[in-house]
């Protein structure tokens, strides 16, 4: 595979498809040193990953909003987290999130691990009162000891917040979608993207938009980006995208202001509506609105149509899943 | 099989463990003359049954409230639909549905397949506008023509109401949950429950519990009955079961007032909270009330104990189940 990638970069540098970086998509994820993935703990995030019992109301689990059966979040401007609450961002794809550079739209999470542990106790999202509450939760339903202590052991105790979002971020670290037309492609077979895909590529690559998003999961080599960095009076009364100051939000920084994540591109045709908050509807447009608002140029509708023939070539296979089967407690109730 | 079950009857009959019916639970479900069950329409109702964009705001499927992952609801007392809006009874279990003689908790839908026409477009629960938009969606997601065509063919048009309330009936139909305790003790192992579970069993039947609930799953063998039998301004104060006049409330006559459906008890103890309204939290108090509303008899704490013993023996194998892949169509969106 290795070689092959090799081969195939060095064809990319003889010029005969563009400068664009040829890496596909691994097709396992890195895993932080205290975090080694295995299948154990895979096994009970997966559970903890759909147990909608991690919520307040016990409505709304992590894949409500991150849909593990659809493109890995739910097509709305912003997700619905319980009592029907809405807040101002749209929900991220968790598919390959294993290879974001950082997590949240804001960015301010370094790690699966500590994304996880932030929707659970949100008000608006999960609206558990604390950490301690889903852990003392956790622990009135037996099947969780046992999955816990399969997972990390039963010399201390076994369901804790760390260890809760230790397999959660596990999990996810397996939600990986290889083989899309473009991994097909940069891997040598030349007929797995279309013709009009491979201009997209190439307009792609001409315009700069690989400069923010390249790499094999199309989202770096920077994690952050400012967004709009061409502000425009028409384009904010539409679509509100100065509102949100991004990681300023967190920090408090000038610096920080409109910094956001660069997310990946992949499977991006099955995500829309498009941008932070969702607030673009249809992937041409976010093409059109990313082109002007970021590198100042104005698309042809050609050009989109090329280029989103190209985010098309990014959909990749989704692994079949078993569904989890999670441990009920005889006589559990809500409220 | 049949020839066990015969002998298991004759044994029952000869006295050596009471008047149980000892039927066990069938692995296959009866399905209708103009809807026989194949794998195709089983995998579309799947996908139908776990996609929340069936309902208006994107968020909730028919696997929120009765959720397949769990014991067949959602351990609340009363459902959320969309936007956070909760109604007056409490969800039904899908598990083992397909032996509910009639559908709903009063009973007004005659199939599978009428009941599952009517929450999507239940304005507090899945909030759809009509079943044209339903359909009108359902056609903007390419995958959905495929697998509708697949089930129905192609000779008419496939997505229409009929056919998608036939494949989630379909699929219901597979979601059964057999081997439990007590289908293993009444097949011939004995050791398959406990002492108390059968002493449960047998002073279940003494009590009268199973003049109602009996047959293979303990929900005949009359559809109806009503609730309460012997009303009493106590109870009626603390858990309000009078208000929903149940059957009434469709039929809008007097001799349907407070008739409900005779729910299942295979897998009770996974469903609480109890009663059609939700408003008994554990399965102790859920016997006691039955034996006094239904049988105006008052239960002993070690009569209880040992009735819920039993009635843990109900709860059965959950089959192994693949996640449905919902089809995405590219580019679109909910509001």
């Amino acid at each position: 595979m290795l070689k092959l990638r090799m081969l195939v970069t060095a064809i990319a540098m003889a010029g005969s498809f563009s400068v664009m970086a040829a890496d596909s998509l691994p097709t396992t994820a890195p895993a932080p040193a205290d975090n080694p993935t295995t299948p154990e703990k895979v096994a009970l995030g997966k559970m903890l990953y759909h147990d909608p019992r991690l919520s307040s109301t016990g409505t709304v689990s992590c894949a409500s909003c991150h849909n593990t059966m659809l493109g890995g979040e739910d097509n709305r401007p912003n997700s619905m987290g319980v009592n029907g609450q809405t807040g101002g961002r749209s929900a991220p794809t968790v598919w390959n999130a294993a290879f974001n550079k950082v997590q949240f739209w804001d960015g301010r999470a370094a790690s699966l691990e500590e994304q996880a542990a932030g929707p659970v106790t949100n008000p608006i999202e999960m609206g558990m009162k604390s950490w301690d509450d889903v852990v003392a939760r956790l622990k009135t339903i037996k099947g969780y000891r046992q999955a816990f202590e399969l997972a990390f052991g039963s010399d201390h105790e076994a369901i804790t917040k760390d260890n809760a979002t230790k397999a959660i971020a596990a999990y996810e670290r397996t939600l990986i979608t290889p083989n899309s037309a473009y991994d097909k492609y940069v891997e040598g077979d030349k007929d797995a993207m279309t013709e009009q895909q491979i201009r997209g590529m190439n307009k792609a690559v001409e315009l700069g938009c690989t400069s923010c998003h390249s790499g094999p999961a199309f989202n770096g080599p920077g994690a952050f980006q400012k967004f709009p960095v061409h502000s425009n009076g028409y384009f904010e009364a539409q679509y509100h995208f100065n509102k949100d100051k991004g990681l300023a939000e967190v920090t408090k920084k000038e610096s920080d202001e409109h910094m956001f994540k660069v997310p990946t591109l992949r499977n991006i045709a099955l995500t829309a509506p498009y941008m932070h908050n969702g607030s673009v509807k249809t992937l041409d447009k976010a093409v059109k609105l990313m082109a002007k608002l970021q590198l100042n140029k104005d698309l042809s509708d050609e050009d989109t149509a090329d280029i989103v023939a190209f985010l098309n070539a990014l959909t990749g296979e989704f692994p079949k899943q078993t569904m989890p089967e999670l441990p009920g407690t005889p006589g559990s109730t809500f409220n």
